[in-house]
């Protein structure tokens, strides 16, 4: 029979309405794995202890992997009655074993548990997170490779500004998913701390030895004070601080995709297959993929304030709160790892529109800049330089022509500095071969860069 | 078979996880009510027009009305291939009736579709909030009620500042429950508006009478522009924003029942059926619901902030990023729907203890206020008297005593003006009565109160 | 000398550092003029009451304005040391007028002053957004009728959809700002209530009449309860709530202007006195107000998620952290005033180039959904309807051709049923025509929709 | 005369509301030492390079510094019609040197400028942020060490639940703030990155060496993709994020020192010089700088949602948007760094009433889970244990006393194995030095723990 962890205090049987309200095995039932984990490690360092004898701790690790089984198999019914993952487990197991089931508990409470729980929860999922940010990097690698050369306009305030290398802004987008490996990367050394000994608040008065809970449970540290270590979420705080952050990146990307595979820019085709129709209009194909992650990314924001306003002014140390947790924890958590997988497999099968990409670039006086320099390598200043070409553009605009377009005693009208050496400064793919410092958009630099990021790519994969 | 209903102009079948990552099924299922309903509504419409025949008219709804009973005894499978509810209504219509079926959609879209059904929905679940928000301020009145004349210390920053009445302190929270149930009555007349028949986006060539649809499925108005009526998600913005701002309220309420529960306040015992205990602490008995309650506040706020998101900056008319609406709304309906129940049944079960809030509110200087009001009507201007008092406290609190426990000759010194009648100013109970200007915490106020906000409720029961 | 109002009780000084931290004179100051306002009433009132003489009355009034012209001259010096208006204006008074001025905070406290104080401000600013609203409403009103007939591509998934007209475009952010008007009407219901006369929290021994106060301040009403009326921040909230959804509307519209001057849509051009250059790209023309426009809409979602936080939890009744609600409060107000203004003046401004819009709305299949309704009018059932014209756009698109390009032979192999009056719906303007149901895009309906836009514009400036 | 830096190809002024609206001089003004500390490693760069002469640098150089001392005594007038800061210098600069002043704009952009003003003044901030982290925990250490051995209740859901040490509990703040410092640590790697060269966005056509640039303002690495230097904001984001979670952690402690100084609690008494009173109840002593930084906690999840909205689906490279980034960094800053001082200056002159505090830790059975421990060693399984103690508390509380004052006889009735050495399991200061696990709040642990986070403290410093 379902009974509480608790009920020795109590007269009154729990309203059933509270039971249903307070009940989180909905939500934390996900994290058998880990909390049946957790406990056979538990028992192997009570039984180190003397705590319970070796016999004991067999009879309850056998246990425990039989009921992991049945949740695997789907054979264990779960009730509002049991309130959460840990009571199922350990009221199963008393119907498994008998008393001895109840020593399972010594010198651990809920509070270090779940704790528990949701670190190695999150410590799997940073490597599946981490995992597929090095796939989708490869992806942009592999795209920026087999792209090199393709010249496209820059954008800045969605309108055209100087051409730039294909390769070259794909690239932008493989150094923000670079950090944010780093970001998580960073956060991983924050979760990867074992909470469990820490018991209701002030530590237990058992000799366990922690430290070996931690070898078993592949923890790197040990927490260092027990009413922190119950009443901590910093670790969630920021894996969704690092998530939000790789949302916007995508969903910068996402509307990147949306603008290119519109009619009017004509940039990229999607493949039918990452694409929907209309109900009601034959003719349309929607990049709903790009779409739903641009819209998932309000999500996993919403889960981050979530957590900051459930924390914010808590007095110490567990309070029931923090229950709140998991609901969006679980949602970023598989949101983010739904949009990065549909962008890895998504990106190779793109088709860019070379020629009309070159064209653009060609069309808006997107070398303005570079006669601009042309004009200080004549010995302008850059803003008299700046001026002259703003008054040619104007000139240019007006006649329908682009600033090439012009004849040499036309440009020479702008300033008298200008010669017939001014049209090599106006091609546009010279214009990108000459922005060669570091980190600007030349096909040597790119090339490079590309090269380099293979490298990186590989470096990782073996440290991992 | 599963068939999507734009499939003509497509190739290629959709990649399996696209499929799994644009299916909407999982949360728009909850829909199907609404959507069957405003189906019937403009099949009715649609004959109406002579677009189709009576008979196939009532084939069709026959046909919905037993897919209806189908959902509802869970025997339709559902699939993500079929994307979402108004597909897999119409793919097990086809599957009844063959052809037929394919008229439905005319004159429509999905998108006018699914913001009908949300609106329909939302209608719905207004009604219910507001209905809850009844019960409860009917509770907050009939405790106040019961309690009349008992005494508690009122608080600014937490500390002491003078006493009130618990039922005083009760109507607050009637007052903000109040202006909630108008908040969520102006949001629905902006919910309660027709958006069907603006199709796609620039409405139908079907000769459809709008206005009758609305008529049968209850709404007061049609939508003025296609456009924005499949663009537009204000209506849930701003039901959000309500739900936050009564989340914030239960908040309050919540943080409250926590302190006056604490061994530190003593003000209240929660019912054994509405806590829970610890695993570790025998002793513990828990204001779980309470917390769990200021917790899921984070949660509501953060369905607000993925919608702003979500919405920023989409250009007209409808995008995939929308079908995002529908989580973080449903998860706000129900946490909203369960706090208001939870908090109902939970208030006439409190017990208060009225002998420590009175002997709180005798102690720590709460008449020092009246002290000052005295001494100004004895002639000194208020900022002179404060000054006063602030010295009479600060001599009480080294002596150990109240500042009616002072001798009369003791309170002279601080200011000649003192007389014997004084002490009927420092009585905790007659200052009290005493703040009888409009809304103060008087007795005869707060009776009044009482009575009027029963009088408020009838009427709105009327009313309803 | 600076002195606090409540010195009487200490000993120490107050520590320089935390008299900084918590002294809000630099941004409450701007309350100046509602807070002398409010104390220029409650002397009227204190008056009346008997509570003070009339030539005191007549004395404090007398030197408020003395005061009220001095800050607006700038001569009054501010100082931390004076914490916040109040203590400012009230030390002021004492300096002018002796104790006398000490009288006026008889029967009130800061805590009913500050809310009082914000709600004169609120209303105030209430109204100047709704006015500057409707200027809003007037110029796309106007821009609608000056546009009658300019077609354009609607829009779903960013992907041409149907034809629209302009000006049925431009009436669907009309729609969106007039419920903007409504919500911030709504609001004003509940920020239009006095709450001066609740004092510290518990009302006042002082026999006030707060009706008249009201009266004299342009209140409607009076509020109920003296706990709730100095704890509430309710209207705050509201007031940022109708803010944030009013920005959502201003940044979706931002971002079409921002699409809409790409060089790739090229559909409209700003006027050169609203955009700005850049000080490297001598080309450049950069839509500066809209991209603004959208970033602030970040902005006042941050003052009303950091408002919400401020409020979550907090135990009745003032608390000090409720000085914060003002920051993001005046943040907001400023934010929507100055981008409402922004766009009401840069709207005339806009030059349409018609006929690339035209030109876009001719070319990708448009008039999809004009076959299938041509089909279905023609027998058969919408979804077969579909998919024929599903297989005739991708043919017609293999052979780089709109549909009304393709030849009567051609389009009968897709349908038997298709006849030479098929070019009449393939026809983009007549297809527009057709869409005549209520809120369809048809000219007749949008002509109607302008005309009662106007009328909307007049109804309310006379009612304002 | 004010002049725009791309003035050259418009043909109008700029409209004066758009400049105001456009303008940003009112806030990155106060990047002024950071421009110009770029300016002048950027002159040296381009004279290396022989872009410009060594005499035209220090002639450049001499100007800036300058300016300067101008501005910094506030000689230089701001107008709107110079946009920022950038402009201001530079149109200083001419005004001083005349035209050679417009050749130190060649090779850079606004866009990578601005990104390296903000990069070198978050470097700088950060380092002051970490060093008030560092004070702040100090003073916990103190506080912890000077009160070894104090005994108080700790609690869980706000109920007494076990026994522990002051000191144990203020170092869990020290674990939290311990934390934050490696948070902002890891945050300053991804800020330590040079942006400028990267010019517009996509590199310089200057054979600029950027590494020494580098060098020159302290920069540790270079950025290697010029769209995404001038792109990136996650620097500002994920600072904003650690500034959130910091927060968080001040709020807590924030609470507490409200719930301590309350008159229920009574566990602190706060010094006059960081406490304020009210202006109408002369009795009150107000928690305001906690309560503030309780407050201002909501200003700093505020900032960070801003800045998350404005940057979700911004395209590449700069938008005009990310100007928006200034605001919510400048007052989070500010708004950190002042809550971290206040709390560093009040906690060493907090008054803890160490006799209250015990009291409370020896009423309301926070010995239960030790009985509970007591009968396990006995021999009884720990669920069982719990059931027995429960059952005694509700005997003990229904009489009025703790388990301690209990006889023998009647904790034998509630189990037989209970003998006389009970009452020493029963006594709380034993209590709390068994609680010998890692992380336990035994005095033998805690003294270990104040004497390891000292030395902490002193790596630390080394380090800094």
């Amino acid at each position: 029979m379902a009974e509480k962890l608790w009920a020795g205090r109590f007269e009154e049987k729990t309203d059933a309405l509270v039971e249903a309200f307070t009940s989180s095995i909905a939500v934390d039932r996900r994290l058998y794995v880990h909390d049946i984990r957790g406990s056979v490690a538990h028992c192997r360092t009570l039984a180190r202890a003397g705590i319970i004898g070796e016999q004991e701790a067999d009879a309850l690790i056998g246990g425990l992997e039989a009921i992991e089984k049945e949740i695997a198999e789907g054979t264990l019914p779960f009730t509002d009655a049991l309130e959460d993952i840990h009571t199922h487990i350990e009221n199963r197991l008393a119907e498994r074993l008998g008393p001895v089931a109840r020593k399972l508990h010594t010198g651990r409470s809920r509070n270090d548990q779940v704790a528990t729980d949701v670190r190695l929860y999150l410590k799997e999922e940073t490597r599946n997170v981490v995992g597929r940010l090095v796939g989708l990097r490869q992806a942009l690698v592999d795209l920026a490779r087999t792209h090199l050369g393709v010249v496209m306009p820059g954008y800045t305030h969605l309108q055209r500004a100087q051409p730039v290398l294909l390769s070259h802004h794909l690239l932008a987008y493989f150094e923000m998913f670079s950090r944010d490996v780093e970001r998580f990367r960073d956060a991983l050394r924050r979760i990867d701390v074992l909470p469990l000994g820490s018991a209701a608040l002030a530590g237990t008065t058992y000799p366990i030895d922690r430290e070996h809970t931690a070898r078993l449970l592949g923890f790197s540290e040990v927490s260092r004070n027990s009413i922190d270590a119950v009443s901590d979420r910093d670790f969630i705080l920021e894996w969704l601080g690092a998530a939000s952050v790789c949302m916007v990146h995508l969903s910068r990307l996402s509307e990147e995709i949306i603008l290119w595979s519109s009619a009017e820019f004509g940039f990229v085709l999607l493949p039918d297959a990452f694409a929907t129709g209309s109900s009601i209009m034959p003719q349309k194909k929607n990049p709903d993929a790009a779409e739903l992650v641009r819209g998932k990314t309000g999500r996993v924001f919403g889960s981050l304030l979530t957590l900051l306003t459930i924390m914010k002014s808590l007095p110490l140390a567990y309070n029931r709160d923090m229950q709140e947790d998991k609901p969006p924890l679980f949602d970023a958590v598989d949101t983010l790892k739904a949009c990065l997988e549909v962008y890895t497999r998504m990106l190779p099968q793109l088709t860019f529109d070379t020629g009309r990409m070159l064209t653009a670039a060609e069309t808006g006086f997107l070398n303005a800049t570079d006669m601009a320099d042309y004009l200080v390598e004549k010995g302008l200043a850059f803003r008299e330089a700046h001026g002259c070409v703003g008054r040619a553009v104007r000139f240019a605009q007006q006649h329908g022509k682009e600033l090439e377009e012009l004849s040499l005693d036309t440009l020479k009208s702008f300033s008298p500095v200008v010669g017939q050496d001014i049209f090599q400064y106006l091609d546009v793919r010279r214009g990108v071969d000459r922005r060669r410092s570091t980190g600007g958009t030349a096909l040597e630099n790119v090339s490079a860069a590309v090269k380099e990021a293979g490298e990186r790519l590989d470096r990782e994969s073996k440290w991992a």
